[in-house]
């Protein structure tokens, strides 16, 4: 069987020479994936000159299409995000953005490009807002056709108000939090291998 | 094979003596479950007594047991609802929290009750709103362990304020409407019967 | 000057013999508002019967006229929540529900019955989700004719996962919700003070 | 009495060199606060170039505080943004993690600097999805100190689907926008009046 490649996107305000509480908890998936033989990657995006708009490819140096193509070759798309405001991050919105500029990309049977692809989440902040971050990024990927395992997130976030970020707050003792990145991180792998296997027919969703 | 089951909550907040421009969009995943031999029920949720809260049963003649019943015997999820000042209706709300009720109950293997089931959302409004209802519902789903195929969503909303809704406007013929109904129906079937015989492992996801 | 009237709204799924999580938060409101002399009544909302529905009156015993005449009469709607799988409460929305219904309402001016009243939002939860709750009531009230202070809202949910609610952790000790109740207390105590002393003017808001 | 100053900051995608419908929506109320002798200025914000992060000034030619400078000189704020994927953009994103930065500055008499104005939302999409939009931004601009006069939205959605924006599909032709346009840029108008002649008192909302 094909080895499952997966790709993972930092959306962090910051540069990978900062540290990043969001890449702490991804670390958590990270090791299953290796685990389970997973090619994995990870993209802080703000290191790419990544511009604003719809388009596969807004020309000018646009780095995206460096990521899209990353994308289009990977089994397992997660998407990690800060929370701020209680959203996800300014980042995490543009590459929403512009995988949907991506969207009318068809496989090889006529489907969009996304199926039998599946996607997951990851948010920290350090407080509340989590829910409402990963809501928005599991959705726009499921309607862009990605498939979704059950409990495909894993979040950390204190308690109201400001306060240490999770490596300081040492959110990884959180038993909640660390059960949920066992259960995501397999769930997606789980899910990838059923689809590689047994992929999306295209019944109904090749529409002439 | 074993006959798949889908259970369709239309969370109109009205009867099912009055008419619901849900149930008409309803309908077009009614006619692809039927043709694709998956035995449905639809049931409209205020038909029953259901009680506020979080437990499985709420006593005193709370009539939602009768409901969660059939949503484990149901292989496929679909929650209809209304938009109302741009959400999902209180009672597709009321639903999600009883749903939440049931969330420590275990398959025979040790997984969430929910796990190999999968979910979809049809929202109607006559304005703006329908995705940020789908999110809400959708995500929560999610959460409890149902799995989303790709495109799990239709919608149809009228333009920007007061308007007729789905049937006065015919928005039946709507080809994207239609289009997603198409696509969201037979991709629950797909996924569904996968899993059915493809079930997730419980590597990861059956926590000691 | 006339004395200025709060009505808040408890939206509970709980009846009013068991006890609040939100009601302890709303007690530092009630404080606030009685120093400054406000004519305060507090409903647990499901202590009423309520029906689902968006007009003024569902008939059949609906007890919803009792409310909104008490809504009609205040010069500060105070709505508290609890957060239930990361979002308000089904009460919290039915009563949102229910507001619109009064909507087509006019003072005496011609201006939808809501203007020159002010509003805020109280949310408590064991973990994540008071921002997602705060704003859609927020934006709901503000869309229905209500006036927001600077800092309408007061919350406190803990970290990640399950955990002890506000009362049982003693939230009462955090700084970041206690400064947030004196602010949007007072505040909500101010502007209602400036507009019932200076109301909004009727060009362009009173349409022919 | 000084001549009130409107900032408006339209979040397009695409810089001021093509065309915008949300200018297009933007222009009525243009036309109000001129009307009422508000001096009224738009940016465009992706001609500037604003750097990712949450601090006042990210240095390295971070064109943020041109920006933010004119919001600390206005007493309107009006954020103009379309719709993508059901949610404001990520420019309108980055514009609200950037104001942040300035949360902490203070007015003469201790309270936030965003304290005595206004704030408002315009929002276009060719469908699904300006209650959402307007909900994040409108709750942020609250939460950072900024008061809401009664229906502080217009906004203008296509019905489901694909098609036309507000200028092809000739959105300025719908009531229900038109309408909202007008009462929200009066309601600015007459809120930001009002605190200008009778500011929010510090009483419970500096802190010691």
């Amino acid at each position: 069987m094909k080895k499952l490649k997966a790709l993972i996107l930092n959306c962090s305000l910051k540069p990978s020479n900062e540290k990043s509480n969001t890449d702490a908890l991804l670390q958590d998936f990270i090791d299953v994936f290796e685990k389970k033989h997973v090619e994995t990657e990870t993209i802080r995006v703000v290191d790419y000159d990544v511009a604003f708009g719809v388009d596969d490819d807004m020309g000018n140096g646009d780095q995206w299409p460096v990521i899209s193509d990353k994308i289009e070759q990977a089994d397992i798309l997660l998407v990690g995000t800060p929370v701020w405001l209680g959203e996800k991050s300014s980042v995490a919105k543009m590459v929403m953005e512009r995988i949907s500029g991506s969207g009318s990309k068809m496989n090889e049977l006529g489907q969009p490009i996304y199926y039998n692809k599946v996607a997951g989440a990851v948010v920290t902040g350090n407080e509340d807002g989590a829910k409402h971050a990963a809501r928005d990024i599991l959705f726009s990927l499921g309607h862009y056709g990605f498939s979704l395992p059950p409990n495909p997130l894993s979040y950390w976030v204190g308690d109201a108000g400001p306060g240490p970020s999770y490596i300081e707050a040492e959110g990884n003792n959180n038993e909640f939090t660390k059960n949920n990145a066992q259960v995501a991180s397999h769930n997606l792998v789980h899910l990838a291998t059923i689809l590689a296997n047994h992929p999306i027919p295209t019944e109904g969703n090749v529409l002439d």
